[in-house]
């Protein structure tokens, strides 16, 4: 008897533990990670900052598909104090969170390297990839998924990012990707315009309330110092871009040298603002082309040998292979614009429409990065 | 010694359940609701629908702060195949995602017990909001969250949403928010150019990669049909809009009666594109004023008696009272320009930049909506 009886409180106290384990479960399922909409809890997330980390954000759809027979958790309400998510000048002690956007539409393991070795916390950054439909995109889409499998790996505390996004594009890229065909005059137009259209759609897609930087970070960038995000938020300007180089083999030196890469970061000339007056509504002014010289100062050829790496200079164009935003100057509009507008595009067009915004735009013609050599 | 062993063997068994609800619980919180990025697991996300709808998209920033002595979840990556987001005439069959934004400075009851009423599966709805700083700004919150707490009550199954968003901004509105304030000419470029700003805030910040449609919906609509939604989508159109009235007291007729309210729906007539023509290039054109008369067809007075609510028209400019957008206009890019766009601003610059995006709007002249009067 005596043992039934124990046998009988001791189910009991395995029914209550189990019960009580089942709520805790319940409460950390249902509650922790989403906040039941009662007031004075929603005045708490109001007042603190740890609210726009909810991991429900933003909530464009946050639930999985409902299984009708499952309790489904409550619907979350997700408060966000705009001026709660600082830019400042020290983004690592202000915890501020860095998106870090890249069209890709071929791999470099070295791109996936440094960014590896970027030394601002991992935790604070997410990444978001927009790649072409078809067998270019469907193979750059592996070897980022194998690199990311290793990245990401629950025992990879030191590397890992805060999040990955990968979106497919439903179409493939206008022309082919060589070196050569890419830089034509005749496919810029419509090469730039869908890059536009993919950097849109990458950014409005992944931006969230939280986000306090965007770092754009083109896909053949494979050299950058692992300090860079902090070194170009240290100046605290809306919109930041270093000098983007090309290392390669000079024949006549006989020894690795460096050439100017990226010629999209300018100041404006009386020549170029003369060729825009005369153009027809929907013509493009492009840079780096003998057929249209206009005469720009471009910050390609502003690099000084032994130059300061802060020295700072104001641009009128900025180009996107290293380009880093306050989420705010996007926030208020600025995207990338596929149509002409002021006869710039993508990128360009990008820094007049925030200039058009009330955001100026730098340049670091001494901090450099580096473009992968095909 | 029987009960001595018993005891401990139930004790066992206690742990063992312990353990094993733990490790239910830590199954669902660390694994379910995100996705270990392995490879094969990824590839059947490609496949599958459902990775739209993860609980983490987009993920800005989707962790909680971290506990350094608790184990952290491993990050997620989300795959979307951008092509698998449709945006259809049938979009309750498809379950298209609609993402209902409202700028909100004051709450009205009516706007919420009509979005109640809505006829879409609440399950396929967020809401996002965005309202100013400041006492006024403050009060609507707090009427907002009163009828949040009722609506989204775990209880309430049939009426809640899928999630809501609500955005502080960090400034007040730009000029007071009296009718007769709000809408003399003076004020309009000023106001029309911060609520531009809040629009797109709004856009950039909740838009999601499942989103197949955004319905603008402004705060002081207070009476709609319930099949709003499928009924503006079964046009298939990339921006479309209704015909937004007033009821009224009509002291002649000593009846309640209805009037045009929103005049920014329109169709270009020569006279308004000479009159843009002549501008400076900071000016702007606006509509339903007698200092400025364009001679542009109003939808407003396009409405017919018994007309057929299906009826529909090409448009230059669109309303914002309303208006449905196809999710994937916005992510070419197509935003509200606070600065003149071609000497339109606000929802009828984003009309004339969706057209240079290659996107058309229509409208609805026989289908109402109704605002507010104050």
């Amino acid at each position: 008897m005596a043992v039934a009886r124990s046998l009988r409180r001791n189910t009991t106290i395995t029914y209550f533990l189990a019960a009580l384990l089942l709520l805790t479960f319940l409460y950390f399922f249902l509650v922790d990670s989403t906040s039941l909409p009662s007031l004075p809890q929603s005045r708490q997330l109001l007042k603190s900052k740890d609210a726009a980390s909810n991991p429900l954000s933003p909530p464009s759809l946050p639930f999985k598909k409902q299984d009708p027979n499952e309790v489904p958790p409550p619907p979350p309400v997700v408060h966000y104090r705009m001026n709660n998510v600082t830019t400042s000048s020290q983004p690592i002690e202000n915890r501020e969170s860095v998106l870090i956007l890249t069209p890709l539409a071929k791999f470099y393991s070295q791109y996936w390297d440094n960014l590896l070795a970027l030394s601002y916390p991992h935790d604070l950054i997410s990444l978001g990839f927009i790649i072409p439909k078809g067998r270019e995109g469907n193979e750059a889409t592996r070897q980022l998924q194998d690199r990311i499998t290793k990245t990401q790996a629950p025992s990879n505390k030191k590397h890992r990012f805060a999040s990955i996004t990968i979106l497919r594009q439903d179409d493939e890229p206008p022309t082919a990707q060589s070196e050569s065909e890419r830089h034509a005059l005749s496919h810029q137009k419509v090469r730039r315009a869908a890059m536009s259209r993919a950097r849109n759609s990458l950014l409005f897609t992944t931006l969230g309330p939280t986000t306090s930087w965007v770092l754009w970070l083109d896909a053949d960038v494979i050299e950058t110092p692992p300090s860079l995000i902090q070194d170009l938020a240290s100046h605290d300007k809306p919109i930041i871009v270093p000098n983007c180089m090309q290392r390669y083999w000079n024949k006549d030196k006989g020894a690795e040298d460096v050439r100017p890469y990226d010629f999209n970061s300018w100041q404006d000339s009386p020549t170029a603002l003369g060729l825009a007056e005369k153009m027809g509504p929907d013509e493009i002014l492009l840079e780096g082309y003998a057929e249209m010289a206009t005469y720009r100062s471009l910050m390609a050829y502003m690099g000084e040998p032994t130059g300061d790496a802060k020295k700072i200079v104001d641009l009128d164009g900025v180009g996107g292979t290293a380009l880093l935003v306050k989420a705010e100057v996007h926030r208020d509009g600025a995207m990338f614009p596929p149509f002409p507008f002021y006869h710039l595009i993508e990128t360009e067009g990008f820094a007049k429409m925030a200039r058009r915004l009330g955001w100026k735009s730098f340049g670091l013609p001494n901090f450099y990065v580096y473009h992968y050599n095909e």
